[in-house]
């Protein structure tokens, strides 16, 4: 499912000579992850991933492989990039770019708690403070610009009804300028899937190949989106309100924030209607995406578009 | 035991504010080490160690720190200090230099097997590769000089024959340079104490205060005399065979330091009857030094003297 590069035990062997992590013990395919081919590695010295970036741009991958070990630098449970004997963590193997990083413990947890949701916004905030001394920039490849080209593009495709939805909610989108918010380095993708449980800690939070700059409230809506709602797509106060007071226990939001939070969750939401439905209508040749249903976000967009007890955020 | 400094849960919480690691859950004093005060440190975002640095010189300690740090980014699992949010590793608590590091998982082994020295073999040759890109320098505080005026400190207090045999070490020694062998930066305290198990891997090599430049011969040597040697202290050849062939699997020896080996061996047990003696014989204030044995070492530089089947390094 997610090799598409095959890569040879031999290959590997000699390519991990360039590295201080000991002689190869196993190779073994992942079958997840939908941009990349992923491989557990086992060495003499221990356990660590490689990827092969199939359809990234190599110029962008030290944004995201600096972030990665600028995180781990600071305590945080992310997969640390491994260098390799000429110091760089980015290197190419089958002719592809490639990366080994720290293989971290846990699973996934799918039905979270309000103890879970505590957690993870306090992780949020950690992500969100350690990023502000990293040094580089690249902005949040959904961001605003990107919703306003991605919905001209798939616009097309949907129904009238559906049109009409869409474009209401760009006019809305318009009137609010997330720039005014505080600003930096974003997860954006901080599902439940790309976090891995330790017990009762993150052992885990992966997939940083969607991080950028950008509102950091963005960050909170994309995550209060999918850890804290129902069935329905409706935010469950109790869990909201846990992941919300985790997260300002550490950094407290601003005024500016509690204002723009209702419109930001439609962002948010927006920004997951939109891709899905990029991926429904218009799959990239190459890349073997996970089609997931766009009509759980319009749903949820929609929900947030029109809850008049949305949870607020902490004072 | 190994508290000498007291901290305050919420000296610590205040402190963990210039952290990105979230809020302060619990704080335990650690009976264990004899230099520094350690503490385990659970926040709402993982679990960690602090250490309060009670003896040591401020300015040495950043070589020590950086090294962790380099070699955690090179893959191999050592404590990774926790940078702050103003990008430092060291910061101040109560008034003494301060570090928090990542806490490893597993356990010391004190009875390992030939699989246990292999991999410690493979470990410590992990540590020498991935330290010959590290760019600052510090001469192990335990070096050939140091061996020199320690034995002038230790003499007064030996008996006539102890006397004897030390001199007679010293001029064996002197006429042995260390500084022909390949140098680099050598951990050399890789005692059985210092190495946690996680299951069948190295799950964590600990204390890096003894760390410097030296042969990366006397880092084996002083390994092989701990991990490899039976009741007696006689080498064990196998134990010894495997921890060699796993540390020559990556570095293999060159014809010079298989020349050494049994000269180092010995330079390896001196320096450890040395600085028990001294730990004995001079105790510093200040410190709760635990006392160890120094005929313990006494008998491993005879037996290594005397020993004319010692293994070798493999060609």
């Amino acid at each position: 499912m997610s090799v598409f590069t095959p890569v040879t035990e031999s290959e590997l062997a000699d390519w991990l000579r360039n590295y201080a992590i000991g002689r190869l013990e196993n190779l073994q395919g992942i079958s997840a992850g939908v941009q990349n081919s992923n491989f557990f590695v086992t060495t003499s010295l221990g356990r660590y991933v490689l990827t092969l970036f199939e359809t990234m741009p190599r110029a962008e991958l030290p944004f995201y492989l600096h972030l990665m070990a600028h995180l781990a630098r600071h305590g945080l449970p992310v997969p640390a990039p491994v260098a390799n004997r000429d110091n760089e963590y980015l290197g190419t193997l089958s002719g592809k770019p490639a990366v080994l990083v720290a293989r971290l413990s846990g699973k996934s947890e799918m039905n979270p708690g309000a103890a879970h949701c505590r957690r993870i916004g306090a992780m949020m905030a950690g992500l969100h403070l350690a990023g502000v001394n990293f040094g580089r920039k690249q902005a949040n490849p959904r961001n605003a610009d990107w919703r306003r080209d991605c919905a001209r593009r798939v616009r097309p495709h949907l129904s009238a009804y559906e049109q009409a939805e869409l474009d209401a909610e760009l006019v809305f989108q318009a009137g609010f300028d997330l720039n005014k918010l505080p600003q930096g380095v974003i997860h954006a993708d901080l599902f439940r899937d790309n976090v891995l449980w330790d017990g009762e800690f993150v052992g885990g939070v992966i997939d940083f190949y969607f991080a950028g700059v950008d509102a950091l409230l963005f960050d909170v809506a994309v995550t209060v989106n999918d850890w804290c709602a129902d069935a329905d797509g409706r935010l469950d106060p109790t869990l909201t309100s846990a992941l919300l007071e985790g997260y300002a226990e550490s950094r407290p939001f601003t005024a500016a924030e509690r204002a723009a939070w209702p419109a930001m969750l439609r962002a948010a939401a927006l920004r997951f209607w939109l891709s899905r439905l990029e991926d429904f209508h218009r799959p990239r040749a190459g890349e073997m995406v996970l089609v997931k249903d766009p009509g759980e976000y319009r749903r949820i967009l929609g929900q947030r578009a029109t809850d008049t007890a949305l949870p607020a955020l902490p004072a």
